[in-house]
């Protein structure tokens, strides 16, 4: 099993908006096709003053690129992509979400 | 089963030394005493400049406040804790960790 932690910020204008699609089921049938679980979402206004998303999920596949590629070429993820991507903002820099470094996991 | 996320800076100049310390046993033995699971911890530079730490951890007991008290009155665990405190720069107007919002848990 592989941990994986990301970021990805947020505008303002539509967070409550980015929370309440999140209140439906959204894709996680699909997520769970793709092998990853434990999906799980934070926000945090940050010391910048900005609003930034961070997730914790486990990939438990043995081909990560293969399984992203496959989830990725799902019309429902991709409508679901084009409903959230409008409402983030990734790290300049960035195109998506932010791989962040792991240090430490605790079995 | 609870989910937490939260966050705390860390200094630039000891960072290479935290995550030094954390290659170590540290304190896994008390936190799985006191109920905590899957503690992870992930490193971040985010657009402030600034490097900060994001953990996710999961709480499986049923007195979640108890279960704190018993494990920041540890001996080892305090040393853990002088240990690791300088190296930490909690955010403006925070004393320590700061809890992050859940939004999304995918089973």
């Amino acid at each position: 099993m592989q941990r994986f932690g990301q970021v990805i910020g947020l505008h303002d204008e539509t967070w409550d908006e980015y929370c309440k699609v999140h209140e439906g089921p959204g894709v996680r049938d699909l997520l769970a096709i793709a092998n990853i679980r434990n999906f799980s979402i934070f926000l945090q206004r940050m010391p910048d003053g900005l609003l930034y998303e961070f997730a914790y999920f486990e990939y438990v596949g043995d081909d990560f690129v293969r399984d992203m590629e496959w989830l990725n070429a799902q019309p429902r993820h991709r409508e679901w992509l084009q409903l959230c991507d409008p409402m983030q903002r990734p790290l300049p820099g960035a195109e998506g979400w932010t791989r962040m470094r792991p240090i430490y996991f605790n079995p």
